[in-house]
């Protein structure tokens, strides 16, 4: 029976690079064998003794798992996290430990929670997975190229890809190579076609075997990719022979289709984005479960993937903790790696998180993830709202891939209906990605006469536009910031005659997004007046 | 006037490897600046609003800076430390801030108190050097290898040397130079003659430009070197334009000399050894700060040292926090470096640091590090005491470079006196380091006729008497973990007749202390019996 429960990771050896492969395990690894003999005294650990660390004990007052986020009050903190100096029967998670040297795996019993948890809501698809804390996926990202990217390693990523990503191994030698996306993600044709043409558009180089995607809540575009997308990429990945890099931190942030706000059902008509949401979630965890899209991970019936968790989005970026997930091998590999650079996380951020999630339970930690996820449905529901009452949103024609097209207001129903932007709905993560068509604009045309390409004329028009927002006091980010590299100092060639920009809903106010974008409405209503 | 307040760092920029030479500051960086802007608004940082991190504030007990640590009984927690959530005028320092994604500089607090207390306890002799916080020296030193080195690279390295350090570089094409090392430490004409002669001893090869060193309580050896020594390496440093990586954990562990029970003035005679500390220390910070040896950054005019510091040692490991000094280029690639990878330290930890470090006071964290300081005497005489116990101590023969030889107890006043191992008195951090004279041992004879060197039979030897040190229930880390990798799967070749063993004073008590070292004495008497 070849189920997920025997199925066991396939050797994926090969794809390891020289220096992961020359790692050896430390001899310190004997000692600490032998430190675990009943009886035995050691003199050989190097370790300060915890009455000398300064710090007695901590209280830490937490949110219950089922507080309302999208509440406008203060919620309180009727929990308190209590992590004695030593342990006792009641408990084992003791500052003591925390602040000791620890093993590089991190902390047992909080992997084996997270374990729990992954097998519950990601049940991968096969059984000799494993799980190896790290210091954010960032440093997580850090070590996979380290462990299987040689100098000039040609690494697969999605046309828009997040900037440290790119940053990391761009410098290293390595190049991108660019894997066409629409609204709905990674185009699955067109990983395909990339490495069936390979040797065709790059005679005697080494086929790329790493693709990096953010699946969910895309980091800058937004999208999130379907299941069956997932599995055609997958199977892709099979027929090529690439490991899946899936760098998922916005996983729990899956968001119920957007409706706008005069095509809700009456009860809800001006009633505000959190009527909406509390409408559609029942706290039924088993079903939070089953809404969410399958990673990558869950189809990995080969062992392919190695999944980047962190807990940056569910419980605070600061704690600098998160996880793999991924075959044995890899994950020995990945230890070597973190045993001579990070060692382990902060053991604070350990034992906190460890405390506050065993406090919690499986079932509290779910819960606290479906209230996540409904602050940021809300907080989605506020931005594209606002952009709804500050332009006019008309249905996308064909030749537009978005959702909508936003129009100045008041001049949806006319016929001198002159397109500004276009964008989709978000149905996961942070980020609203614009994109502004640039064809009607009266200045992009003038640009163009005096501009050698109409690619420069583009980039032109984006730099002059983003200075005149950030004169009217709105910041967005550029989605030049995204283009991928594919060679030394050279980055993809960016479409002309579109301009990208980043929204995220994250972190203002209601009334500062409402601010923001109207002021964003006022320098688009300029620029095509 | 070229003093230490208007001496800038030199350009050294040479020292750059590729790798970091190519790594180039995030176009965040704009965003960043744009965001400070009065009024603005912004759209562009994808952060997560700080509501939305669980934690609500902490209450953390923690040590008065002038505890008792030698105490046998469990000091109390008098002060508490509260760290809010949200910002007031009376704490700046918030769980909302830790929690968030920070910059990778750091807190800029926290920064500033380690730049006082740098600046007053080390006085650099150069003004523009420049803080950076890191994850631990692990950490930093892969920092500061991956600035610096490129594959092939020969790294200057003591005789006996860190075995986390060069399983970070050897898998990475390094080699190890070992420099000779005695008991004070690393010999700087043993340095110097490495580089004189390099040409002619690697006719071809790049000399080595980087030193891998720990100044202080040397792990393993104890060593500490002394500030003459640390002139004569530095101006050989200068000479051949090598840059010193400073490795000082153990650098506030600085202890008075060692005196034998039998040495001591009659009133501190069978009175343990807290007595003699306390009467060497009276707790005059300024008497501290000048009875520490300066550092390497101390005597750098040039901004040619990157000192590693750390609160591993201080304020307990698990924290993994700890900062470089150094010159402001090298900070800037480290900036880099740390931005794709760790990104920051764990912001809790930095938070809990800065509120404890704030609450003592430049004045009460000094009078911590002498508290420490005492304790880790107590530590050391313990240790040095029940050697003392066990074996009689016998001052050392011209040809055995160490303090005193151990021999059998009662035998120290007979002729058939026969030497087991010879030894330092440590004068910093946690090790005490034994060399094992094997040329009167009858196994050793043994195992030479049926070696076939007596490298070979010095192994044999090592690991047998190891085996039955185990066997007694006692551990001891053996020497040849510390050997120099010098080549692909090539180490030093080991001195044949010794064996070293590692002993930590750090983390048992003084009764198990007793305990393992009478079963290591009955060891070493049975395998000379």
């Amino acid at each position: 029976m070849d189920s997920a429960t025997t199925r066991k990771a396939i050797d994926l050896s090969h794809h390891l690079n020289e220096l992961s492969r020359s790692r050896v395990a430390s001899p310190l690894k004997d000692i600490i064998k032998y430190m675990k003999e009943p009886g035995i005294i050691s003199l050989a650990g190097g370790l300060p003794h915890p009455s000398l660390f300064p710090f007695g004990e901590m209280n830490t007052k937490v949110y219950a798992p089922a507080v309302d986020l999208c509440s406008s009050e203060e919620p309180s903190w009727p929990i308190e996290l209590f992590i004695p100096k030593n342990a006792s029967p009641s408990h084992k998670n003791t500052l003591s430990a925390a602040l000791q040297y620890g093993s590089s795996y991190g902390s047992v019993s909080l992997s084996s929670f997270i374990r729990e948890f992954t097998s519950r809501v990601m049940a991968p698809a096969y059984s000799d997975f494993e799980i190896l804390l790290h210091s954010g996926n960032t440093d997580a990202w850090n070590k996979v190229v380290n462990i299987l990217c040689e100098y000039g390693d040609y690494i697969l990523v999605e046309e828009c890809t997040y900037p440290s990503a790119q940053a990391l191994w761009a410098p290293m030698g390595c190049r991108g190579v660019p894997i066409s996306i629409d609204k709905d993600g990674l185009i699955p044709e067109s990983l395909e076609s990339t490495l069936k043409n390979w040797e065709h558009t790059h005679p005697g180089v080494k086929r790329p075997h790493l693709l990096y995607s953010v699946p969910v809540g895309h980091n800058p575009t937004g999208a999130t990719l379907s299941v069956e997308r997932k599995k055609a990429i997958y199977k892709i990945c099979v027929d090529f022979d690439i490991i899946i890099c899936e760098d998922d931190p916005y996983y729990f942030l899956q968001f119920p289709p957007y409706v706008l706000p005069y095509q809700r059902k009456p009860q809800n008509a001006g009633a505000g984005s959190s009527d909406i949401t509390s409408e559609i979630m029942a706290y039924d965890r088993q079903a939070y479960i089953e809404s969410l899209i399958p990673t990558f991970l869950s189809l990995d019936v080969q062992g392919r993937v190695i999944r980047l968790d962190t807990f940056s989005k569910t419980l605070g970026p600061g704690n600098r903790l998160g996880y793999f997930v991924c075959n044995p091998l890899f994950a020995e590999r990945l230890l070597r790696a973190t045993e001579v650079t990070t060692q382990a996380p902060s053991g604070l951020s350990q034992a906190l998180v460890e405390e506050l999630l065993t406090t919690w339970g499986q079932e509290g930690y779910l819960r606290w993830l479906m209230g996540l996820r409904d602050s940021y449905t809300s907080r989605r529901n506020w931005m594209c709202d606002i952009i709804a009452e500050n332009f006019d949103l008309l249905p996308s024609p064909l030749n537009i891939v978005d959702d909508v097209v936003a129009v100045q207001k008041g001049h949806g129903s006319t016929k001198d209906v002159v397109p500004f932007f276009s964008f989709s709905f978000p149905k996961g993560g942070m980020f609203l990605w614009i994109r502004i068509l640039l064809v009607s604009n009266a200045t992009y045309q003038n640009m163009k006469t005096t501009s050698s390409s109409n690619a420069i004329a583009t980039a032109r028009w984006a730099e002059a536009f983003w200075t005149d927002l950030i004169k009217e006091k709105i910041l967005l980010t550029p989605g030049s910031y995204y283009t991928p590299i594919i060679g030394f100092n050279e980055r993809m060639a960016q479409e002309p005659d579109v301009v990208f920009f980043r929204l995220a809903f994250s972190f203002e106010t209601r009334e500062m997004m409402q601010t923001g974008i109207e002021r964003m409405a006022n320098v688009f209503n300029r620029w095509w007046s």
